[in-house]
């Protein structure tokens, strides 16, 4: 009962899907649209949708994967579409992150058309949002430098190519944004959550390191120079802080330190291996190092959605979007959302940030919320 | 019988030993007299001696650590001394390589007196040397930029505090030597072997990573430019190579990859645990990425002295040198010999890298030669 009912829903949200769709092409940016600064809302919050693995293609020519015989009726990428509709409209986050994979682009006919369907629920909805890159995103003509080029240009989206005064890094997609205090509060030009985004790249290109790529060096120093120089900034008049402002960081391959965790330490589930990279990136270390990261999200690996604490930070994964990637029949495809909370100063104003939560929602009929939990709170790491 | 013979032969080298110490201050250098080029000899060899661990302290006055009750008669550094001059005799390297905890400076009384009088006998038999920090180097008064600069203002040593031309770098103590082929043949004028010596640092400035410290993005990322540089040279003209020549890489603190092993897989003995930081540095990681690297030698495990192979690199130990360092009573300090071979050409010459040999020597009667093997072999890695 509960199934058909959820054909049902899907197959309502069709029609929406497939006129956004159409009009994705025109959502293209043609001038200068960009929202020039993020910064929380009024009401002290600003929230966050992470979208892992659309695995976007040809839009309604392309099949679902891994669904319900009962749910395989017309099951296309316009599911993914319709999920991504659905969710702006029930949470209407601040910003939406699309962390890689955005596109499976050997099953593209046209990359860019793919990924203009892919974002355009966002870029339809006028909300701010970022992308990495995954591994699928470049294997059609478009290069990975031509996907995040193709990217940047369109509307809405505060993605970069590559961050402005380093020479070299190894990539596309490594940069960083800064969320301000709420307007008129003492930290309204201040950065209070950083974001970090990064790009895990696709394959080795070590024929004895196995499948996948890691964050190379070059990537990481500027990570670390970048949380040095906002750490300086945020420890800096006005409203002169003790600790820096938390961090989160976005990227597509998870690290090898997931695998550190069992169901008797994690939020959510583990029904697949984690795949990284056979070597170790020391992207965690450096992490650790820098002090101010409090969580990692990262997507790759479909069906396991949880986040564990390790050495003061929550390492989460998503759980799989999209419909043409794989997943797992009958486990809904999900997403997480985390919303970070700022302190309440004896002025009735917005101080400081006080807490990190996050949860998923699911693809059903409800949205249903599961696995709430609180990733960071008032300077303690992996704190509830 | 044979531990009665080794006392008196110790003693008798202690006297030698004495003289070397205090001739050792009058061998700071006074004007430049490093050696600017190594270069393969016209044998078409090159051979390096590593010094892991001596924890030089006051010389005569400093006690012995964990020997056994025959050994202990008058046991202090210049045992440790008198290890080096026989070495240096019975070798005759080319380079001398010092990997970290030169001196045990909590124990010293003047710090730069230890230094002098640990690398005295490289200085007093004018043999190149090169050498890198440990953890317990910079425990005194003088830090560990004075260390490094103290070390490099020693004759024929080939130190530096750090490479020319890099902003900003961790540590110090990261720099590269070539190894020139051999004079008057067409690789005279390029780098036929590659060493690299990075600062692997001393204890973690982070709480929530236990003791040691790691090779942070920036060393990593200077590590990997100049990989690239020296590759680009030598597969350029003349003698257009379509190989990197091959690199070895020395520091203190082993990598967490040095416990991928057990008696299974590698030559010589894991008799304690692999100190390495708790986190990942990731150096492992570039190494392989590079591809030019060989083999990694460390210290710090003063009685774990095997070299174990993973993703083509050798991993090695050199084993404790020190007698005032701790170790294990009966089991002789040791040193580790590296020696590389050249090709021979048919006109008689010599061309690129064929063969790079290793075996340890211990500190008993004979300077007994343990584990002979091959680290590589004209481009096998991990060759025997």
């Amino acid at each position: 009962m509960e199934e058909k009912k959820k054909t049902i829903n899907v197959r309502g949200l069709l029609a929406v899907a497939a006129a956004v769709l159409c009009l994705s092409s025109l959502a293209v940016a043609t001038e200068e649209t960009k929202q020039k600064q993020l910064r929380f809302r009024e009401n002290g919050e600003f929230k966050i949708l992470q979208v892992a693995d659309m695995h976007y293609a040809d839009g309604k020519t392309t099949p679902c994967r891994d669904v319900l015989p009962s749910e395989n009726v017309s099951c296309s990428d316009l599911n993914t579409t319709a999920f991504l509709h659905r969710m702006i409209l029930a949470e209407k986050p601040d910003l939406i992150v699309f962390t890689g994979d955005n596109i499976y682009a050997s099953d593209a006919t046209d990359a860019a058309r793919s990924l203009d369907a892919a974002f355009s629920p966002a870029i339809f909805a006028s909300i701010p949002w970022a992308a990495v890159l995954g591994n699928h995103d470049q294997e059609s003509a478009l290069s990975r430098e031509g996907v995040m080029k193709h990217i940047v240009s369109l509307n809405h989206t505060l993605s970069q190519v590559n961050p402005s005064g380093v020479d070299l890094i190894d990539g596309f997609g490594n940069y960083n944004l800064e969320v301000h205090g709420v307007e008129g509060s003492g930290f309204e030009n201040k950065s209070v959550l950083n974001l970090y985004f990064l790009d895990s790249g696709d394959y080795s290109k070590v024929p004895s390191v196995s499948v996948y790529d890691w964050i190379k060096p070059s990537q990481q120093l500027w990570f670390q120079r970048t949380s040095m120089k906002l750490q300086r900034a945020y420890m800096s008049k006005p409203e002169v802080q003790k600790a820096p402002a938390p961090g989160l960081v976005y990227f597509h391959i998870p690290l090898p330190e997931f695998a550190s965790f069992d169901s008797s330490n994690f939020t959510g589930v583990k029904q697949e291996g984690i795949s990284s990279a056979s070597v170790n990136s020391g992207f965690f270390a450096t992490m650790v190092e820098a002090g101010d990261v409090k969580a990692v999200f990262t997507g790759h690996d479909h069906v396991n959605d949880f986040c564990g604490e390790l050495t003061g930070i929550e390492l989460c994964y998503a759980g799989g979007f999209g419909y043409h990637a794989y997943g797992k029949a009958g486990w809904a495809r999900r997403t997480r959302v985390v919303v970070a909370t700022l302190e309440k100063t004896d002025k009735a104003s917005w101080g400081p940030l006080k807490l990190i939560k996050t949860w998923k929602r699911l693809d059903d009929q409800n949205l249903t919320t599961i696995d709430v939990q609180v990733l960071w709170s008032n300077g303690t790491p992996g704190g509830t």
